[in-house]
């Protein structure tokens, strides 16, 4: 019965093992101690450390592992201990006052060795735990517990180390506080073959160690700014009383369209054992065509390239809904800019018109550009000194100047009247290229953000709304400095039967569309949306030239890997 | 030139147009007035709007649409206009006083019809706008402006309406306040045909309309739930400093072994148009194999069935992280209990152990319910009169009880010493059944959250970490009431030693797992994470007991409509 109220592992002392500063302290009842052991327990500290369980209050080693509440009369087991948030080098440098209000503060850290720098008497080791760009210098004499590790050059850059210490002012420029170091645990050792060492390596290389990139400093704070922008994504809609919907990834509705689409499929026998898959292995129907209706869903299906019809679904229901999720292009295009895989935020806001929507998009924006601005400022300051010069200045002109709008037809007339050659022609009816976003929003606006509204309806989606003069749509496209369109949207047609007219124009099936005509038949609104493609943000907050740096594991033609 | 200057619609007066009720207030300059005409301009109100919009800070009516500010010059162009959160009825109803502090208040509402009941002198009707489960009952007599629209039968259930009026006290004992109104707009009828009438349809029926379900008291309730949950989720991670990582979808690694997967190709050159795929149009070896060389990917790829192993790259880098994506199961099941596409929740925390990873997934747990009870409180209610009596009472047991944690060992010998009899064996070394799970959860703990660990190993995943005893991981599932299993973890083996000898006893081919083993190689580190199906969650939460019904649009075996 003791078993319940052992830990799972019984800690053994074995040199550079991975537990082995877990195993230094002595344990008053071993078959009666807490159950939660935290990593951290031994090591003195005051730092604050927030607890979210509201169920354990009593402090650890006062007696739980047996009985816990009156309630409970069974007489197998034991509490749950409680959780703890581990105290991390950006909680400890990362205040205004840089942590010089924790000197004299004793306390631990675990993280990875970025390098390790012997003098005579003092060892210098800078080690990173992620919560933030900066490492915590650890300062280091021979008296220190755990020296002969240092010795034995256990402490390699990619290590994994634990340090105990105290915090003091830090005698050198580069930081305001470092940590004297009574003791050090190598956790991990590293391999001399650590391919993400201090030299600079290339970004291109760093793709072949997607698994280690966000070891470096560049890929941890593009992975930081990432996970801030997401997070204001969310408190920006949540806030705005929008829902979030999961639209669906899979899908057989025949009404998607546009763009090229994986296929999802069981009717192929494949398996990651092995690659010999027999052709004759594929239902086939006597005609000789494959058999659809033996596959997973009973007929073709594909990868969504956009979940907004999905999402116009519920905002006739909820009002506003924004959906955050993956989707999907199987085009053939191997460039900086695109992605067979990348995650989409596509708002959808009822009783709305082409103006709410160019205004939520542009509020969208100014409030996650001026999160990140807020939040992030030493990664924001990194990618200023060394991806692009002058980023903090272009975002904050962002959320600090108007956004201007103007109309297709005189975005054209701009063109034509720009004193510039274009590559691509310039002429009403045409879609703008590239380069004539470009020159608008850094040229002709001076690095602003534009949105081109109203543009012919020939080159756009059936489901926008005409406008009244029959050739344009109620579109939307914001233009970017660096990056062109970053967001396109339009006013949803909510008139059943100019739907209907538009469907029947482009040859479209409207049976295909049955539920998404269902929206215009029953309490038709006026509504309107946009989707913007989450890592084009990354890329215009980081300055990160190529798309596939901005996402953990990109996918694109002949590239799946890890 | 002008037309720059002008909104995309020319607002006509059409009887029900969906933009009638734009329409019918003067503008005083057509040319210049400003370019955002929000949708409740002309309805008075006092009500209160955050603007979040930090760039325009003049009133509306200005004079903008010209130049905008010193900075630019270009003659194209004018502001975009203000974002306004629009006025729902949460803000109206849902405050601690349920609207009266807004008696006397003049505003307008927009949303769609639920109910309309015409008495001799006064019209009473119920309009639902998707931000809580309470209508808000209008009254109208036939002086109001509209009331021809009612006489003319256009207000009928299901259409979308515009109502301007003053809140007054309500006679009613169902609200605290209605609306009086003095206008009404029809903004979209509704087709006779509409399916969700007030009198009550079947989930199953109302499965078959999943665009129009969440216009439905119950679905809405669960969209809004779900919504929470998810924002919850994100919350609880953030403010624990987690990273949220974006773990692939399509992966062509071979390492993820269990679960039947999806074939994500380009091979079976299908499309919407025609679903007639001839068998000789798929890539083929002279051998008459499929030639995956061909492939989008170059090599065979699926749809993912778990992001925890690509979790660990970024846990070893960032120290906290969690993914929350869509993951994916071939699995012919078709019950109620399975999905072939579902959300994923997946944290993993380094230099952690399974102590602590079962810290954190009761903190989580714990959270995400309160934040649900103390914010859905309404919807709650609804789910505790109509779905599962009592699950508010279960789910603050939730909150404020201690989770019990036991061994495996234990858990077996709990059930054969149990007074009862199960259909599945109970054997050291079996798996433990539903039946088993529940049992433990549901009667030996009276309803408690029960963690039972360190499962035999061979009945676990490769990657749990071994204990001590050679025979169990330290692997743990989380039980709960009336669903079972909600949550597993593990602590993960971070010797590459004995990873790999475990990879060698299971004939698994260590050259696939090369990424893997070499976040063991260099800086290995404790690291424990688990996983949580989203889906489940929302079940526990709101007491629905198809999975089906708790996702915006579920795929299953046969079906992946809309």
């Amino acid at each position: 019965m003791a078993a319940a109220f052992l830990p799972a592992t019984t800690l053994r002392l074995t040199p550079f093992s991975t537990l082995r500063f877990l195993s230094s302290f002595p344990l008053s009842n071993p078959l009666f101690r807490p159950l939660r052991r935290p990593l951290l327990e031994g090591f003195p500290t005051n730092a604050r450390r927030r607890c979210f369980c509201t169920a354990v209050s009593q402090s650890p080693g006062s007696g739980e592992g047996k009985k816990v509440d009156n309630s409970y009369h069974n007489r197998f087991g034991s509490k749950v201990g409680e959780f703890r948030k581990k105290l991390k080098i950006a909680e400890v440098k990362g205040g205004a006052d840089q942590g010089l209000g924790r000197v004299g503060q004793s306390l631990s850290i675990m993280g990875w060795v970025r390098t390790l720098r012997s003098q005579s008497s003092v060892t210098f080791i800078e080690i990173n735990d992620g919560s933030c760009l900066s490492n915590l210098q650890c300062v280091m004499s021979p008296d220190a517990e755990g020296y002969d590790q240092v010795e034995s050059g256990s402490v390699l850059t990619g290590a994994s180390i634990s340090v105990q210490g105290t915090i003091v002012a830090s005698q050198g420029t580069k930081q305001k506080v470092e940590l004297k170091v009574d003791k050090i645990i190598v956790v991990g050792k590293c391999d001399s073959s650590y391919p993400i060492q201090k030299k600079r390596v290339s970004r291109e290389f760093l793709r072949t160690k997607a698994h280690l990139r966000p070891r470096s400093n560049t890929f941890g704070a593009v992975a930081r700014v990432r996970n801030t922008l997401a997070y204001a994504t969310h408190k920006f809609f949540q806030e705005s009383g929008f829902v979030w919907v999961a639209s669906p990834i899979i899908t057989a509705s025949d009404c998607e369209g546009a763009g090229e689409q994986f296929c999802v499929t069981t009717l192929i026998p494949s398996s990651h054992e092995t690659t010999d898959t027999s052709i004759d292995a594929i239902p086939k129907t006597k005609g000789g065509l494959v058999d659809w209706s033996q596959d997973f869903f009973g007929k073709p299906a594909f990868l969504t390239v956009s979940g907004q019809l999905n999402g116009e679904t519920y905002a006739t229901a909820l009002s506003d809904i924004y959906t955050f999720g993956p989707t999907f292009r199987a085009e053939n295009s191997n460039t900086s800019r695109h992605l067979a895989e990348f995650w989409m935020i596509e708002p959808e806001l009822a009783f709305a018109d082409l103006n709410d929507d160019m205004a939520c998009a542009t509020a969208y924006l100014q409030y996650v550009v001026k999160y990140v601005l807020d939040n992030c400022k030493e990664d924001m300051e990194f990618f200023d000194t060394w991806i692009e010069k002058g980023i903090i200045h272009r975002l904050s002109d962002v959320v600090e100047k108007e956004f201007l709008q103007l109309g297709y037809t005189d975005a054209i007339e701009l063109l034509l009247k720009a004193n510039k050659k274009f590559e691509f022609p310039v002429k009403w009816g045409l879609d703008l290229q590239s380069e004539h976003e470009r020159y608008i929003t850094e040229e002709a606006f001076g690095g602003r953000p534009v949105i081109i509204r109203d543009y012919p309806k020939e080159i756009k989606a059936f489901y926008m709304r005409e406008n009244d003069d029959g050739k344009t749509v109620a579109a939307m496209d914001m233009l970017v400095p660096r990056i062109g369109e970053l967001i396109g949207g339009s006013q949803r047609e909510e008139r059943l039967e100019v739907l209907e007219a538009r469907l029947d124009a482009l040859k479209l099936d409207k049976e295909s569309y049955w539920w998404y005509l269902d929206l215009r038949r029953y309490g038709s609104v006026p509504h309107a949306g946009f989707g913007l493609g989450f890592e084009r943000l990354v890329q215009f907050a980081t300055g990160i030239d190529n798309i596939r740096d901005v996402i953990p594991f990109p996918r694109s033609p002949g590239s799946a890997d890890f």
